[in-house]
């Protein structure tokens, strides 16, 4: 097998691939700059870097035939859904050509019987869920951004459903891939289970595009509940919060979700929705069930939260009222930034075992105050997962650095209390450095060993999730 | 890379290696034809194929210095829990050692707080479940027969509580993996998700010990429901049967177990618990929260269940009865073998969207009619899965023909329908012949191309799953 090839180089593609590429696609091939900067950019602190080229795709046969052209010459391909990923993922360090899914926007099908739909991976989770309106049926991965599917795929994404509903991963039933020669694959079929091999669906999801492009997925959908009901409610300490989350979901409690802001959250939330919520570590709270049983976990989480110091709950049953009583949680990204302004945010995403879940919050604050830092963080306390908002001014090299350090410490703290560096946002570029000192030495080796075997030319996403050998 | 070895020849260890053995496990190390045939036969219709060594390992360890003095040699090693698969996984095709878990079957951790337990690869189900009595959490999965977890995870296993609680592959957190060279591996970190790089626990999932060998693994626990409750419920017809799950779980009744039993099946059990069952297709339910949203999801299951014409449900609540009201299903495999006194079991593991389940299941009780055969068939109706035992007379090369015939034409139907050939059983030596249906080519060589990338020599297990290159 042919070795990868090393990493440290631009590989641009041909005036002939270009020439290829541009008749073939036409008006949905671009090298305009502002075409091009918009696909070198992401939600990240890196300054952008952008591709050679962008093409717009309509199919699987179309990715497939810019991915044998590009093979050729081994020219990077980079995936691009809404560009909303976090760690650097989409931008092109090697040049090459992005394809852009968000023309391949087709819902499928809707499977109400079989409880899946299928879908093209522009697709994106809020035009999922527009569709399926009237189905009685819904699709739960909610990331916060109106990601694509294919790229929450690509990541293996979750949010604020996961406590309930699980992860993207737990969501997928089978994946259409083009892979490195241009083949295109289907990784399973629509059985809801299946012990039919190795499962390359949960091989590619996660894998960032660097072993292959996510054409089509065939996703889970779950059964509204009868009734939805929405909760606010204060603790005296963050760890006061957790423990009510933790104690929930150990006596069983299906929370639908279950959202900790703390503090300084509320503060940037409360200026920028002009609410008037206490400044202290608040639980999000949302119950879907029939109203009965509702009720009853409403009984024992209230009765637990006593038990931890809660305050009063906020109640919302109705739609527009459990929307308006979210809406802080819904704002708190942006109200974070207007927190400092002209600030992009450096964003954390440890994730740990529950039982360590309010020390290492309680460590990351006290790191926070010992530097000096304004960072609100919240979390998906059901899964572990938190997140910090770095602010930083994006022209300050000091400030920068201090967000670096800061995530830096973050991520040592997450992995000695036995967790992950990253919970659902991915490796991306920002993330690789962690790989060898969260799974050591051989697991990073197998790793290598799968990408070498699914794409030896190195063209899939360069220069994220894993280093091929010898770079 | 070197090639993978071709798969046609005996590889046994050296007297060296076999000495070396020896020397290294004293009492723990056998080639007694007795403890060779023992660890060459499963549950399958196979004839044994026993290995050329056994070693009974009791720590990670001592695995990896097997598969390192066996990978020396390019001798075969497989791995063996309790030997209850069923699709020739255990057999010693090309000789090789057997490493037997049985030994390491201590609970390392049991954690509350997390809802994980780690244990040893060769602790079963049932030993976990007996040690977390009196936490107040359980661990799920349930295939039946009392298999070790290491194989559990080996096969992707599930079962009756997979409709509430998902597979084994929903179930994991992380694996200690010996790997090809020797090396151990720690596939992720004890966190409840994670973004960081390549799914490997996934990916060893159901590799059926082809890619390394499974040594620890931490596994999620869930929390007792407060209550119990248990119904049989009788009905005109399988489809009717089928549809009243489906349509349970349409409407978010959080079923905790759904098996229906056709009429032979009941007959079988009828026959073999001396019960008195109607000899119609039924199914056995199980309920699981509190009492008052148990009464809420029977009520709406019994409306259901009216609907397609359903007759009167039998109840039961508490432990001994609800154990003595689900004995039929308990004991239905052992029910059905007795149906053909003698008989060994080939039994099939389709799996179709919940949409076709009906209907497949309807198309294969007509196959069995038209050719005269005697099988019983039951299912995980709320996962599109369900068994059929063709009874055989283990020394009748006709009756042998004949069940696989129905079993090919089984599989065909199945993906006709978009499932697959095992839902939870395994691909083993049986169904490798289906994969390129099942899959098509292009994703068949891409799992050859990680079974090449991970074991190069094709020490692990080999025979099973996907054929080497060449081979």
């Amino acid at each position: 097998m042919d070795t990868v090839v090393s990493s440290n180089t631009r590989r641009s593609p041909s005036p002939e691939l270009v020439a290829l590429l541009r008749c073939k696609f036409a008006e949905r091939f671009s090298t305009s700059p502002a075409v091009l900067l918009q696909h070198g950019t992401d939600e990240s602190t890196y300054l952008p870097q952008p591709p050679d080229a962008v093409v717009f795709v309509r199919s699987t046969e179309e990715t497939a035939f810019v991915v044998r052209a590009c093979a050729r010459e081994r020219v990077p391909v980079i995936g691009f859904g809404v560009g909303s990923s976090v760690e650097g993922h989409l931008l092109a360090v090697e040049g090459g050509v992005c394809i852009d899914f968000s023309q391949m926007n087709k819902v499928l099908a809707i499977r109400p019987g079989d409880l899946t739909a299928t879908v093209e991976a522009g697709v994106t989770r809020g035009q999922l869920n527009a569709e399926l309106m009237g189905t009685g049926f819904f699709f739960s991965v909610d990331p916060g951004a109106n990601a694509s599917i294919g790229g929450m795929i690509a990541t293996a994404a979750s949010g604020t459903n996961t406590v309930r509903y699980g992860t993207m991963r737990d969501n997928l039933v089978s994946l259409t891939v083009v892979t490195a020669n241009g083949d295109t694959t289907h990784t399973a079929s629509r059985a809801r289970k299946s012990s039919a091999g190795y499962n390359l669906t949960q091989l590619y999801c996660g894998s960032e595009g660097t072993l292959g492009l996510i054409t089509e997925a065939t996703v889970r959908l779950h059964p509204h509940p009868e009734a939805y009901a929405a909760a606010v409610v204060h603790f005296p300490s963050v760890r006061a919060a957790v423990d009510c989350v933790i104690e929930s979901i150990q006596m069983g409690v299906p929370l639908a979700r279950a959202e900790m802001l703390d503090a300084l959250t509320i503060r940037a939330v409360n200026a920028h929705s002009h609410t008037g919520l206490g400044e202290n570590p608040t639980l999000f709270l949302e119950f879907g069930a029939s109203q009965a049983q509702i009720d009853e976990q409403a009984g024992i989480v209230r009765e637990i939260a006593g038990n931890h110091g809660g305050g009063a709950f906020q109640w919302a049953n109705r739609p527009e009222e459990r929307s308006r009583l979210w809406t802080p949680r819904h704002h708190a990204y942006f109200a974070c930034l207007q927190l400092k302004a002209g600030s992009r945010s450096l964003t954390t995403d440890a994730c740990v075992p529950l039982s360590a879940l309010a020390q290492c919050i309680e460590e990351t604050q006290a790191d926070i105050a010992e530097h000096g830092l304004l960072v609100p963080v919240f979390g998906h306390v059901g899964d572990g997962n938190f997140h910090c908002l770095v602010l930083v001014d994006p022209n300050s090299a000091a400030e920068n650095e201090a967000a670096e350090a800061f995530s830096h410490r973050l991520v040592q703290r997450a992995l000695r209390h036995g967790g992950t560096s990253t919970g659902e946002h991915g490796v991306g570029m920002h993330k690789m450095k962690y790989l060898v000192e969260e799974h050591g030495e051989h697991t990073v080796a197998l790793m290598r060993a799968v990408k070498q075997a699914l794409d030896p030319y190195n063209i899939f996403n360069p220069g994220k999730v894993v280093a091929p050998a010898g770079a």
